[in-house]
């Protein structure tokens, strides 16, 4: 038995997010990752995913583990693989991992990207990939402002209930605000992400954006642990999750 | 009365084209168009496009005239008609033209842009923007290849059959291809473009890619006049109409 640790991109836009639901009717990553591997190695399979986007979050560089027996070359699985699998999932690459592994623990950093479309008119090509905010937003102040993320802090004030995680503190290790064309690209790397934190962290950039929130608040907002002072959570079809390293 | 020139984008991928279709259940933007307006203006609406793009083209700058009596202010009009558009389609302009203005022969020039990605594995998020080639493409000989359509030439070489124009000669003021991360863009300006000539300009420039044609064959293919020297027809989703000019 091999465990193999898989790299995945999909359009999250047609999932109820990465994990199998109950309802096996609801389609979900995880399912239709599950569902290819287990035509191609004939057996059934429950991967392990490293992060549980939600539903509408995209990935370009997911990772699951799966356990298998096969004689297929491991450079060779991701081909076999995509043989399987649907238009809007795709397996990129392969190596093989120790047997214990497991990609969610084992995850040293990831980066996330959030996507605002800044223009007065929606954009129908990146209405699937995109958060759209009509109002003209100063970049300059989401940069400074996003600074203040960066390092080891409670994020209390930046997680949606339903965390499941033990202790809310997390580090940043890397944060930038960027404008490309009509889009303003947010790219966050930290050790760890609570629930929704990266779409809290993306509206309240943009309530910084439009005036509501100071850059220099952000310290005090973040001391408070009050998720009620932060902003929004931005919707889920701006974030797409980046890379993980381990 | 007036005629309202407007300036529409759309994701191409959910529609039929643009021409409304004897069908009237086949979904087209044209269509669309005409009963968000017809909402708005409780009349029937039967727009006139410039440029009719095929099933999966996408659009940025299109552009389609109305005729209306109405007190909305021009520039309040692109609002007003996307509160009836669906998420795929919107105005992004309005301004008052002659009553005899044809936005088809009036255009003195069109951009096209297409979009390659060329990567071993799809894309998912790029599935319906961008057509895929897995082999490694060799983009200088392919820019280098486009310059010999540059300038007026007859390109019945470069025309699908069921083309309904008088002539098929051309003029190409402007092209490039251009390396973007994992895309090849290809952007081409001309006076007009005969029925999916810039499909085959884009296949034919993947074939220049892979090494199938040589640049300086391109000049050949032209003056042969003959469909079956120049590529295949590239696929629809790769192409977007940029801009019109008048």
């Amino acid at each position: 038995m091999k465990r193999i640790l898989l790299t995945i991109s999909y359009d999250g836009t047609n999932f109820c997010g990465w994990q199998r639901q109950k309802d096996e009717y609801l389609r979900t990553v995880q399912g239709e990752v599950d569902w290819a591997c287990g035509k191609l190695f004939i057996k059934d399979i429950n991967c392990i995913g490293a992060s549980r986007t939600d539903a509408g979050v995209h990935a370009v560089g997911q990772r699951a583990v799966i356990d298998v027996e096969t004689t297929i070359p491991t450079q060779r699985l991701p081909m076999a693989i995509n043989s399987h699998m649907p238009e809007d999932i795709v397996v990129t690459a392969a190596e093989e991992v120790e047997a214990d592994f497991n990609p969610r623990f084992r995850a040293l950093r990831k980066t996330y990207e959030y996507k605002i479309y800044n223009s007065p008119f929606r954009n129908p090509m990146y209405r699937n990939y995109s958060e759209h905010v009509k109002t003209k937003l100063d970049v300059e102040k989401m940069a400074e402002a996003a600074k203040a993320f960066l390092g080891k802090h409670d994020f209390k004030a930046f997680c949606a209930s339903g965390n499941s995680s033990k202790t809310t503190v997390r580090e940043i290790y890397d944060i930038s605000v960027a404008e490309e064309g009509d889009f303003i690209v947010l790219r966050v790397t930290g050790n760890g992400f609570l629930y929704n934190m990266v779409r809290i962290i993306a509206g309240t950039l943009i309530y910084v954006g439009i005036g509501k929130i100071k850059p220099d608040e952000i310290e005090d907002i973040i001391n408070s642990k009050d998720r009620s002072r932060a902003g929004k959570t931005a919707g889920p079809r701006g974030l797409t999750l980046m890379n993980i390293v381990y």
